[in-house]
């Protein structure tokens, strides 16, 4: 009796893995395919989407969120640090957007908790679109299709940061990435990747690279120190989750970026250094790990990167509603 | 056998006259519908596109020709003059491109004379995206996905400024926005326009503003002086066709703008310096004209020119290839 039950057992087991085989090959890799979208509400991600797009809501009418967060590319700017009102020179390369609702927090020093703290952000930086949330609310009042449009997404008048941010969010959430060539590879296409990407995937796991980027997002849910094994050198002035916490163990401490689309979201770091990914691996190899890659690996270790491309998002661009004879002039250079 | 015939070619005309009932009542007036778009190259369309939309034919890889030219706000930046590369103000306010392959010529100035000649002045112009030919050449030649792109449009290797201005003068031919209530109206709909509206119309005619803007894209086909009546008083230095003839006659002769999209196109002007419909309307009449409109006649002349909005292009927006590592850096801050 306990032998057949044990071979009952065994055979269910064995059901289970062969139907379940890209369950099975992911449950054993620290990394896992990207979730599908969180399900959002498809006008508010709609209304969202114009918001993203709109540079009225910068004091100069130029910049809107996807100046720096370009969905052409990869929902960066691949600039070493971003542009901002009056060609003011940013402090900190721009993340990409694209994936970015898996992160445990947003900013590379984590200081908003989610999309909707991030999206009101740059609008009131000065170094930014240099507006104010105030200025940005009566800007958006004043457009009869904005207000239409909030009224019918949120089923209200009330037209408040609140509610900006809120559909900034809900747009930013479908931004989802999906069957990068190794998330085909996960779920069990064994002939997604070449020989020597999946050696690349296996020098990233076994030197240790997976420590901090795992995950969903490669990424993106911890905060680690730049200069682990030495000391990192730059010019940027950002000290990182200091800012936040005020712990001085937190100083150079930043949110792991994420590597999907790494291909797409060049340069990398927090200061935009690291021009190529030949560079980035090198340093990251150095500064992290300890470890000099020879030329081959640096070389497997990037073709291992660039399968993690995925489907970029089906946008189509959005038609603003005009300004009315109400609505403040932008203010470029005053 | 006279008077049989002349009645059987009374009949055929009648027919005519029945089945053509839109053309016969566009034959009328002096403006018609926007023709189909110019049939082009999907394909250089498309390359034309990505190209239209990428930063990195500007020297700081941030401006591109949608920066001014914004696709979401009428094919115009909405900005009294552009900004340009380190946030230089620019000398004259941005056209709209769309429906420009109709005009006579490009620019206010007319200097250059299609599109294609068009599209190579701002990558080049110190003031816009402050690049040169050669560099945006040899941007575009390190970037594999391009260089394989052109080679499938052009079926040729040579990738030089001639190719990349072929196909952004493409895609801009495909940027016709039809079917606006006007022309739902000169089509035939009665019900297309309101009372106020065709009585704007009927002002817009009788008052003289037809005699510029006319033709299918209200506009665009003609250079006229302006401050016929009385002197433009203005801070522009912008001197118009004389920059481009040498003839004194040509001094402050611009382009007649279109009127169609108007809605979306604000502020109006070479200098950008009317900033709504109703001053806009207001100056041509006194300067144009040497008539003062009535606040009525006003409003109904704006609410005829609202009816000029037609369908704006669906424009998937595109992804742009990546840079490679050859790829030549942006340089924003120097």
């Amino acid at each position: 009796m306990k032998v057949t039950l044990s071979w009952t057992l065994r055979a269910v087991s064995l059901a289970a893995l062969m139907t379940a085989g890209a369950a099975i090959a992911q449950d054993k890799e620290p990394v896992s395919p990207l979730p599908a979208p969180k399900a959002v509400n498809p006008a508010a991600a709609e209304l969202g989407k114009k918001l993203f797009f709109d540079p009225r809501l910068s004091k100069s009418g130029f910049i809107s969120c996807n100046s720096c967060h370009n969905l052409s590319m990869g929902g960066s700017d691949n600039l070493k640090t971003s542009i901002g009102h009056n060609w003011q020179q940013g402090p900190i390369n721009s993340p990409t957007v694209l994936n970015s609702n898996l992160n445990l927090a947003q900013f590379w020093d984590g200081r908003a908790k989610d999309l909707k703290e991030q999206a009101g952000g740059p609008i009131a930086n000065p170094g930014e679109m240099a507006f104010t949330h105030e200025l940005a609310i009566e800007t958006l009042r004043s457009i009869p299709g904005y207000v239409a449009e909030f009224k019918q997404v949120f089923k209200t008048d009330k037209l408040t940061i609140d509610e900006v941010t809120r559909a900034i969010a809900a747009f930013e959430e479908t931004l989802v990435t999906p069957n990068s060539r190794f998330d085909q590879w996960l779920d069990g296409d064994k002939t997604a990747l070449t020989k020597d990407e999946l050696a690349g995937y296996k020098l990233f796991k076994d030197s240790g690279c997976v420590a901090c980027h795992n995950g969903p997002n490669f990424g993106g849910n911890s905060f680690q120190k730049m200069g682990v094994v030495q000391a990192y050198k730059t010019a940027s002035t950002a000290q990182g989750r200091v800012d936040v916490t005020g712990k001085d163990a937190d100083r150079l401490n930043f949110k792991v970026p994420t590597l999907r689309n790494i291909e797409l979201t060049y340069p990398y770091f927090h200061d935009g250094a690291a021009e190529t990914m030949t560079q980035a691996v090198d340093l990251m190899g150095r500064l992290q790990l300890g470890r000099e890659f020879t030329t081959d690996e640096n070389v497997k270790i990037v073709a291992f990167l660039k399968t993690l491309t995925g489907q970029q998002p089906q946008i189509a661009l959005p038609i603003l509603p005009p300004s009315s004879d109400k609505t403040p002039k932008p203010r470029p250079f005053n």
